[in-house]
């Protein structure tokens, strides 16, 4: 066990130097990772077969064993996303303003790492391997935790990254590990020395981070994410998108949870749905209104209205009957997570009214709210997804992990000239 | 007295018809609302003198007075502040990414606003227009609560900029007007409804907040400013620096705190700086070390390592001699707020160190902390500064009360496909 306050304390003083370090030394270092997770598979493969034997014995279902497992596929894509990080441009030093306030007086806004960052994410041994590789590439110090159903993975691949990091002239402190769920508590209380936590699970334990915390929580704590069906749909894509995001994966924070249809097209449209939904082994539940025009087709248990803001994460699924494109948003702003939220129709001025007015970080036209992803959005990985509209919002990779400062130059200048009268400034931008 | 929790509601419901308002309307706004206020000097001035009478009577002293004070000069600041606002490019609807995922499936990350801030601010006129005026231009509602000492002469502001933005179009509830001290708990607790809040005010104000509110707080702590006169100084900028930071307006955040001088030219130096402030009726504290070379010029108490966390607000200085850059940049960093700090040097790779070391929203080069401010950085206003890393850092204009939303427009897309492998992502970016 460490003691994770004087980690965190190790961390802040070494961000310093990580912040520091080029963009030669942060790619030479992920290179480096990628090479010897390819060298060292057997004893990733030996600690993870542990980690594996103790989950089965402890009754662990089996899709939750899936993610357990790290094999070699999953090392192929751990490597090749390494190499896709070392191929993404320095997020760190670009010069974001450039502006001469006077003449000898000259302001600079340049992107630089948050500093330490605090991630506490689920049993996946891959995300381990890419979280650091985004903290690492982004000049960013990690407190990592992992869930402990995969501990002795974790360990394995977190000491071949930090030994590689710090052969490759990374900072000693700059990451470290915490084991036990009791040093979570611990990580939450180190507000001093870490500069944003990012939690990955269940809306209740991102919750509970974000209550128990002084530092910045940059988490998602829930995924109700809706389809409304326009009455200018196309029932092809209506249905597939339909399907597609409630079953592809239903444990995911973007599957849909609530589908909403125009009352002009339900009569046609609903039963249509319910028999595809129920080929798909989806529960149906809805109001009474849209209850009586499915109930012919397939079983459809009335929901209270209050009841719409529920995240099933399963194979059951919400419907409603709306007016218009208007009670379609209301209904969204005001049951809805903010996560993701899609619109079905041809029409494209209904399409744009949609997307102007929900108020989430992603908003679609005619195709699944599973898209919302790192890797999906070409991001290379992702840190988690922000329902949050603060820093970073919707999935988040390298840029949400990127901060700024402000560089100024003068020669003496001193503000007693400028407010009384003596000088005056006298912007001029740079182009950047 | 006025139901945070309703207005709060309400402005929720606003904010969507609020981020749609072109920036015809918010401009048009602004413009009236400019003509307006020179229009009504005299009601205004009405209601302030009945402010001051109030304050006076109260014994309000003559440097809060001077703050609470309306005067044409302060309108005719506000008003050309307007103006300065209308003329600067719209912050909303910028395209920040946009990518072809695969065929027919495109991404875009468009800015928009934060929806609803709620601001606390100190009493001062100026600043309730500044922040309303910010908060139109980036299309966000604002909830506004204003120090006492003003109410009168904020309510008739408020009227007036609010009247105007309805009948520019603005939609109802995009603004609203907190009066008691209470209602600042009430709006606390407003989580589900307000999706930023900025405190300004006293350290101990801002910390009360956050840790009184599940909402994301944008507000500077403290200002814990600091200057190092390196060995490599010239002797003219570093005095003129270090007395303006220290004494052109005390009360600031970005005054300075604590000088840090190089035990390499301390026998030369702070004679000489000990003299001219004690000659700008500065109070010097410094450590023992220090204190010896001062005493012979002037009176310096001593004081403990401890106490360089130290907000003065006020003519004192902490001074501490430091072996070299890095034991300043240790000493800033882990005394210091991560506010502004400086280095007075002519060497240009000192001075790069130390900018590239010192972990704060503000690092300069030979010139005063007192800089660190919106309209001295060109942001026309400044709605706070900020001393977080999230989201926003240092002086905080109109870029920092926008967020943006992912928009993906497909064609009947799902994810099975790509997950199946029957299509792979392809991205490619469109220069924007």
């Amino acid at each position: 066990m460490i003691n994770i306050k004087e980690e965190a304390a190790k961390a802040k003083k070494a961000s310093s130097k990580m912040a520091a370090a080029t963009l030669e030394v942060r790619n030479n270092a992920l290179l480096s990772i990628a090479r010897r997770l390819e060298e060292s598979k057997e004893a990733i493969f030996e600690a993870n077969a542990e980690d594996m034997a103790a989950a089965e014995e402890a009754g662990v279902s089996p899709s939750i064993l899936k993610r357990l497992k790290f094999n070699e596929a999953k090392i192929n894509d751990c490597v090749n996303g390494i190499y896709q990080l070392v191929s993404l441009p320095d997020p760190l030093g670009t010069v974001q303003l450039s502006r001469e306030l006077d003449e000898g007086l000259t302001l600079y806004r340049v992107a630089c790492p948050i500093g330490v960052i605090g991630i506490i994410f689920e049993a996946r041994p891959d995300a381990l391997v890419q979280i650091s590789s985004l903290c690492l590439k982004s000049g960013n110090c990690a407190i990592l935790k992992g869930g402990k159903e995969t501990a002795k993975t974790n360990k394995v691949l977190f000491d071949l990254i930090y030994e590689t990091a710090l052969k490759e002239g990374l900072p000693e402190g700059c990451m470290c590990r915490a084991e036990l769920h009791n040093e979570i508590d611990e990580l939450l209380s180190c507000d001093k020395d870490v500069d944003l936590l990012i939690p990955r699970g269940s809306n209740r334990f991102v919750r509970y981070i974000m209550e128990n915390t002084k530092i910045p929580v940059m988490g998602h704590s829930d995924g109700i994410c809706h389809i409304y069906v326009d009455e200018d749909y196309d029932e092809g894509k209506a249905l597939s998108v339909i399907i597609d995001a409630k079953t592809q994966y239903t444990a995911a924070c973007n599957a849909v949870e609530t589908v909403l249809v125009s009352r002009k097209i339900a009569e046609r449209f609903l039963p249509t749905l319910a028999k595809a939904l129920t080929e798909n082994r989806v529960k149906i539940r809805g109001t009474k209104e849209a209850s009586e025009l499915i109930d012919p087709v397939a079983p459809c248990e009335i929901m209270g209205e209050d009841e719409f803001n529920t995240e099933y994460l399963d194979l059951v699924l919400s419907v409603k009957l709306v007016e218009d494109v208007d009670e379609a948003v209301n209904h969204i702003n005001s049951f809805g997570s903010h996560h993701t939220d899609a619109i079905i129709t041809e029409n494209d001025v209904t399409a744009e009214y949609f997307m102007q007015m929900v108020d989430s970080a992603g908003v679609y036209r005619n195709c699944s709210t599973r898209f919302a992803d790192g890797f999906r959005y070409g991001f290379g990985a992702e840190v988690g997804i922000s329902t949050g509209k603060i820093h970073a919002r919707g999935p988040v990779g390298l840029e949400g992990l990127v901060t700024y400062k402000y560089k100024l130059y003068g020669n003496g200048h001193i503000v007693r000239d400028y407010a009384e009268g003596r000088r005056s400034f006298n912007f001029k931008d740079k182009v950047v």
